[in-house]
């Protein structure tokens, strides 16, 4: 059975329906194939239980700030619930129904690339299906974590983003291994829901290494002062557990080994292009599809595929992957119509995306970091600021502590980068995000005011540091 | 005995603070004249308190909502102690200590203008000194609460900001007269902390009435919900309270009087300048200093007097009075140098000021509503959006709700202005400050991605429903 599309997309996560969306509105038929749940990753294994998760470990250390508050211990089991009503317990079936609505055709199977503009669907009752595209193929099968190859890791069968969002128990003991978002996401939500020993392996020098570095810093503090352990650069050995699901024991290249009763990996991700049928059209399995900022793969001559997401390692961030999306639903229905539009590029990631990690403090971030915009080239001032010392964070409760910096272009006097560090910051990111974004001149920023007395007014306190 | 300095301020609150720091960085010498305390109103009777007795009540709201958190009942004398120390039990030494590490001249009394360029103060001993200007002679005295002349209400001695702010006790039964931001902030603060019987009366249609009406009403909700009566188009006819201090009774046009612990009347506020001198340079007493854009009273031919804050009525705001405070410094020192610069004007009040109401929703705004942008003649189309439909927002909370405004100006495709009615919502306000103050394209906006999972992912909403 041969069916055809305008677009067929493979993979319906948020960035495969949002193809799917913007393409349909622009005039054209789309399919999408999904092995597993419409919704993706995102919605049931990762961004979105990760903040159920979060969300009431954060709110503890707000009410904590409070004088007069006082919280009752925390009902693991209700926020466990909410956690399974915030990813609909797994079913996708109000995903589907909005997929259909589109209109687009929701096709239940592992697609795979089968030769130009052909993806062949292995249905789950072991079918085939082979459909055909008229216009482009859009590949947004994200990413699945990485495994570092430490002997006995893989055996261990240890947690990863994957398991630990949807746990239905949390370890009293918990090794974490990895220092980035995932990992201090995750050892924040454990510790905080209960997992009394958790212990944070980074290989690298200290928390969070891709953000500024006082962001790992102050997070590292919190996580002191809250009981989590991090220990800096330091790499598993060998890892052994006899019985699955059992304990675990870490071994350290100094010192005696470390015991637990669950083992997280967090060390990366890696694009899930492998069995996707890419070989059948010249590209290698296993890589990140590299495309222009169309969205477009730049090894393919004729030019009928894309990918969006993870998948082309531009940013693997959900946000970032549904902004891809949405160009490359609007560039190929344009270029169907053959009105594309300037504006149908992919800005943003070029930018430096932003992104915000819910631990507390929060670590929120635009653009460029210093170390980044000085690589870049960039005549660069960078001005920081305590943010303690804003009003309106002292009257955000007792001991709130934060630090903001802001990266100056010094040739056109505009922001490259903006971080974050302070309890319930993220919402205060997208104020930087236009500033980065629409390069908004520092002059016209300093008649921006921000309202007193929020936390927003460390944006006076910085552009008063810098000298306006 | 006189004293000759390049600027004179009257009024050591926040913008009066502001103007010296600018004018004193610029090279210009300074003197500050404060009758009561440094840092004025806002530090000791108004926001700075207000926020701190808010902040609790904003928290138990935000718990309230997340499953698997419950508090304990929540400690008042906690709360006032905390806003004790944020008022800093009315200690003004540091800010004393700050003006003098300007430096500046700190003079405690009550300062009169005398003439063109002259200050006569009258200090706390009883004697006088006069204070002569060599530039500029700078009113910031602000403004006090107004008491409308219902019979028998002066009479009362009800509460007014500058009481309820400071209390020590939380009267069982309030009656709140007003709808506006003091209004509303109050009745929560004070029904939160313990004011169980809490009614507010209204003498127009709704809450808040110069945001966008949305805003009244989600906050009206929020308030039925919480058992605060709030009744609308209801004007006090009579005040009776035999004895000061005991309970108050109201008498309606309609219905049994109402019957309190407490009165509290937050029915708008008058400039202060009665009783400044101001009659000895041609201006009328008791009015709003009328100023141009640098800051500068018009109605003075050659120039010496200017007005910062809300004793010239452009926006009675805290941050506005700052940034006011910033210009006029800025061009004083400029204006005695010779080279005032184009940026040394307030643009941000024509665009409209940002403004934060505490409350639970919080209530965000900047720039126009739809009817002020309608009634200035621009050609507008509105956008909406319901905030509990962002996942962001959902993850806040069980029935977290919502509502944000878009008011764009379709010739320019530009924001006029912004509206967030949504519990914590008081940082995502400066991302639409920016926005709108900086005049963003609506296409640029496009490029600013907001991180998921977070509120702000209302933008992305914002711009869909408008059909980018």
């Amino acid at each position: 059975m041969a069916d055809e599309f305008d677009v067929i997309v493979i993979g319906a996560g948020p960035a495969g329906e949002n193809v799917v969306d913007r393409a349909v509105r622009g005039g054209l038929t789309a399919a999408i194939v999904e092995e597993r749940l419409a919704g993706g990753e995102c919605s049931y294994w990762a961004c979105v239980p990760s903040k159920a998760l979060l969300r009431p470990i954060d709110l503890m250390g707000e009410v904590a700030r409070v004088p007069g508050l006082s919280l009752g211990p925390v009902d693991v089991a209700a926020v466990l619930a909410r956690r399974d009503e915030a990813i609909g317990h797994f079913d996708d079936s109000g995903q589907v129904r909005w997929i259909e609505s589109v209109p687009a055709e929701y096709v239940r199977g592992r697609g795979r690339i089968d030769g130009p503009k052909r993806v062949r669907v292995t249905t789950e009752d072991g079918g085939e299906r082979v459909l055909t595209a008229r216009q482009a193929v859009v590949l947004a099968t994200g990413s699945t974590p990485a495994i570092p190859p430490t002997p006995g890791l893989a055996e261990a069968e240890p947690w990863t983003s994957h398991d630990v969002t949807v746990t239905d128990s949390i370890p009293e003991r918990l090794i974490v291994i990895g220092g980035g978002v995932v990992a201090c996401e995750m050892a924040q939500a454990m510790h905080g829901l209960g997992a009394r020993q958790t212990t944070v392996l980074v290989r690298g020098r200290g928390l969070l290494p891709r953000m500024e570095p006082f962001a790992g810093e102050l997070l590292a503090e919190s996580f002191a002062e809250a009981g989590i352990e991090v220990r800096d650069q330091v790499e598993a050995v060998r890892v052994e557990r006899p019985e699955p699901g059992g304990k675990v024991t870490v071994h350290l290249p100094d010192g005696p080994p470390l015991e637990a009763d669950e083992l997280l990996v967090a060390t990366g991700r890696r694009p899930a292009t492998r069995d996707m049928g890419l070989s059948t059209v010249g590209l290698p399995d296993g890589k990140y599809v590299e495309v222009d900022d169309s969205m477009r793969a730049t090894a393919i001559s004729d030019g009928w595929l894309y990918a969006v997401g993870d998948v082309n390692g531009r940013a693997l961030l959900t946000h970032m992957g549904k902004y891809q999306a949405r160009i490359c639903g609007d560039v190929i229905a344009a270029r169907a119509r053959g009105d594309e539009l300037p504006g149908m590029r992919d800005l943003a990631d070029g930018y430096g995306a932003p992104q915000v990690v819910f631990t507390d403090p929060q670590i929120c971030a635009v653009g460029r970091t210093e170390a980044v915009a000085r690589a870049d080239g960039f005549r660069v001032r960078v001005v920081d600021y305590d943010m303690g010392k804003v009003t309106g964070g002292y009257l955000m409760g007792d001991g709130y502590r934060g630090r903001a910096r802001a990266v100056v272009d010094e040739d056109r006097k505009v922001l490259l980068g903006v971080t974050f560090a302070a309890p319930g910051a993220s919402d205060l990111l997208h104020s930087a995000t236009i500033a980065v974004t629409a390069e908004v001149p520092l002059d016209r920023l300093w008649h921006a005011v921000p309202s007193f007395p929020t936390v927003s007014e460390v944006w006076l306190r910085l552009l008063e540091a810098y000298g306006l």
